[in-house]
C-alpha cells in the first residue's frame, strides 16, 4: 500500500447506532499539515446537514481532518442537525489543535434521526489517541451494508494517492452516492484538484449505478497534503486511476450483486446520449432480474434503449454479450445461440456491447444484477 | 357486466408459445359493422411489428376486428414481423368477410422471435367460429403472467362501456404498457373518440407504475359501435372511469405485488412538477423495498422526491403515511411513531400524501411494492 506522507486514520466505536452495537462507527482522518481540499457533493435537493457544512469548506479549499461517522446520516434534521454536525467539528478541531472551520464532517446511515453527540463526542479523545499508518480502519468505520473495507493506492514517482470509500446501496448516475475520500502529497493547487476530480468522476462515479436511488448524503472529498512535486498529468492519471478503482468495487460490493456488468454504448450521437442509453439498461428493473436469472432476455436490454428517450435508430442497432453476437440490425443475429447466451450469462462478470448508430458518441456504464438478496437487504426492518 | 352492442369475442389455443402448451393464446374482437377506431401506443422507440402496422389503421380511423396473441411480442422482428403481422390480419379478414386493414393486430411476449404464423393462421376458422358473447374469453387469451383476467364495464344511460386488459409487468410512465381493448356502443365520432381517450389516460394509464419499464408493444384501443345516442360527456366520464379502474386492476395484478400504493403529491410548481415528484418515488427501489418490509424508513421517500429533478424547498415538505404524520417542515414530524408507521405498513394498501410547497400542482400515481416474487418471476430463465 502506497500512503501519501502526511496523512493519519483512526476509527473507534460511538454507538452511533445504538450503544450496544460494538463497531467502529466513528472514524478520523488527521492531515498533519494544511491540505488542499476539494470535493464534489450529491445532487438531491434533500441534502444532509454534512453535505451543506462540507460544501462551505469545499468552496474555502483547506483542511486539517475529516470527521466521519456511519450509521446516522445526518439528514433531515435542520438546524438541529447543522448545530450538530458544527458541535463535533468543534470538539475534534479543540481535541487536534486546529480550527473548527477545518475538519470536514461525513455521515452516512439513516436519515432523520439526530446524531447522538454526546455519546460521539465522548469518544473523540479516543478518537485522536488512535490516529495511525492504517487507512483501512477508517475505511471500515464508514461501512454500512458494505460487505468489506475498500481502499486503493497508487504510486507516482515519489509521491503517493490513496482512495477509500463506501458504497454498497443508493450508488446512481450524477455523482456516486456513497462517501469517498481521495489523498495525495503531490503538490497541487486547489484548482489543479479540483479539476482533476471533475474529469475523473465524469466516467467513474457519475458511470455507476445499483439501483438508480441517489442519496442525500453523497461526498466524495479530495486532499493534497503538498509534500511531493511530480509531474502533474502523472498525478492526475494515478487520482483517476485510484476513482476509478473505487468506483468499480462500489458496484462489486453492491448491495446483493452477483454479478460485475459493463455496459458500452457506442454510435451515439454525443457522449451523452450514449450515457442515457446505457444507463437506461443499466437502471432497467427487467435487464437486471434477466441478469441474475441468466434469462437470454435480449429483448429486455433493446426495449430499455428504447425507452432511454434517445434518439436512434432500431434497424441499426447492434449488440454483443461476453462476445456474441446477439442482435445485429435490430433483430435476432444469425448466429445467435439462447444456449451459448444462456452460459455466457451465468459468467459472474458479463459484458453488454450495444451499437446504437454511427455517431461518435460513447460511454460505459458498470453496473450489478438484481437479486432476492437486494430486495432482502432492503426490505427488512431492523428494530 | 354491460356488454355493448355490435361486439363479439373468442379465444383458441394457437401454440403460440410452444404447441405443447395448451392454453387460449390467440384471442378476436369482432365488431358486426364498421367501429370508429381510436388508439394509443407505446412511445418506446423500438416499436413491435403490430404498434407500426396498428398506428397506420388507428390513423385511417375505422375497424371491424382485433387479432391478438400472447406469447410472442412480434417485436424486432424488421420486415419480417411487418409481413407476418399482414398475412394474420389478411386471413382473420378473409374468414370473417372483411377488409384486411380493417383488422387491428395486437401482440405481447417474448421480443425477437418470429410468431409461429403457420399454427396461428391454421386456428384462425376455429377462431371465428368460436365467435360469442363473453369478453372474458378475450381477456384470459391476452394474458402473460397476470393472475387474473381484467374485464371492466359500466352503463351509461342505454349505451355500454367495457374494457379489457393485460398487464401485470413493464407498467411504466408515459403510456401504459400494456395491452388493453375499450369498446362501447355509444355514438361517438373519431374525433370525440380520440379527445376522450388522450384525456383519460393521462391521469389513469400514465400514472401507473411497477418497475418503470416501458415496453415495445403498448397499445390501448378504442372503438364504438356506433348504435345508442347518448350524452357525450356521460360517455366521457363512462370511458374515463373504465380506462382507471383498468390501471388500477393493472397496478393490483403488479408482478410480484404484495401491496397497493396510492401516491399523491400536492403543492408543486404544477401538475407536471408533482407528477415527476410522485414517479420518483414510485419508482425508487428502495421505497419499493421498504413498503415490501413494512420498513419504516421515510428517509428513502423525501430522497426519492429529492433526486426527482423537481424544485422545492426540503424545509417545506410534509409527508403522511396512511393518515400518519411523518414530516413537517423536512423534518421527523412531532406526533411521529416508528411503531404506529410500521404497523400501517403492514396493510396491504398504503397512501403517501407529499406536499413539497405551496404550488396549485398535483398529481397521484398508483404502483406497487417490490418483492421476492417480483425478482422470482423476471429472472427465471424457462427454456
Amino acid at each position: 500500500m502506497n500512503i501519501p506522507r502526511g496523512f493519519r486514520f483512526s476509527a473507534v466505536n460511538a454507538g452511533v447506532r445504538a450503544p450496544e452495537v460494538r463497531r467502529a462507527d466513528m472514524g478520523l482522518v488527521f492531515c498533519e499539515g494544511q491540505a488542499v481540499l476539494s470535493g464534489v457533493f450529491t445532487r438531491n435537493r434533500v441534502k444532509a446537514a454534512p453535505v451543506v457544512v462540507g460544501q462551505e469548506l469545499v468552496n474555502r479549499g483547506t483542511a486539517r481532518a475529516i470527521l466521519a461517522n456511519a450509521g446516522n446520516a445526518n439528514a433531515c434534521t435542520g438546524d438541529q442537525g447543522i448545530h450538530d454536525a458544527r458541535l463535533l467539528m468543534d470538539a475534534a478541531a479543540r481535541e487536534l489543535g486546529v480550527r473548527s472551520d477545518e475538519v470536514v464532517p461525513l455521515s452516512t446511515g439513516v436519515i432523520g434521526i439526530r446524531l447522538p453527540v454526546d455519546r460521539m463526542s465522548i469518544r473523540i479523545p479516543a478518537l485522536v489517541s488512535a490516529l495511525g499508518d492504517d487507512p483501512e480502519v477508517f475505511a471500515r468505520s464508514i461501512m454500512t451494508t458494505d460487505t468489506f473495507p475498500k481502499v486503493v493506492s497508487r504510486a507516482v514517482g515519489n509521491a503517493s494517492v490513496i482512495g477509500v470509500a463506501k458504497g454498497a446501496g443508493m450508488i446512481a448516475p450524477d455523482m456516486a452516492t456513497t462517501l469517498a475520500v481521495v489523498m495525495t502529497d503531490a503538490v497541487l493547487t486547489k484548482q489543479d484538484l479540483d479539476n482533476i476530480i471533475i474529469k475523473s468522476i465524469e466516467r467513474t462515479f457519475n458511470a455507476i449505478t445499483i439501483d438508480g436511488d441517489m442519496s442525500t448524503n453523497d461526498t466524495l472529498l479530495a486532499l493534497s497534503s503538498n509534500q511531493v512535486i511530480e509531474n502533474i498529468a502523472d498525478i492526475e492519471k494515478g487520482i483517476a486511476d485510484v476513482i476509478r478503482d473505487l468506483a468499480l468495487l462500489l458496484v462489486r460490493d453492491g448491495e446483493g450483486a452477483t454479478k460485475f456488468v459493463t455496459i458500452n454504448v457506442t454510435g451515439a450521437a454525443d457522449d451523452r446520449e450514449a450515457k442515457k442509453a446505457a444507463m437506461s439498461v443499466a437502471n432497467s428493473l427487467l435487464v437486471k432480474t434477466a441478469l441474475f436469472g441468466a434469462d437470454p432476455n435480449w429483448g429486455r436490454i433493446l426495449a430499455a434503449v428504447g425507452y432511454s428517450g434517445v434518439l436512434f435508430d432500431p434497424e441499426r442497432v447492434a449488440i454483443s454479450i461476453s462476445g456474441h453476437r446477439v442482435v445485429e440490425r435490430g433483430m435476432e443475429s444469425e448466429g445467435f445461440s439462447e444456449n451459448t447466451l444462456h452460459t455466457l450469462l451465468k459468467n459472474r462478470e458479463i459484458c453488454i456491447d450495444i451499437r446504437i448508430g454511427d455517431g461518435p458518441g460513447t460511454f460505459t456504464v458498470y453496473t450489478s444484477d438484481l437479486s432476492y438478496d437486494y430486495v432482502k437487504i432492503n426490505s427488512e426492518y431492523r428494530t
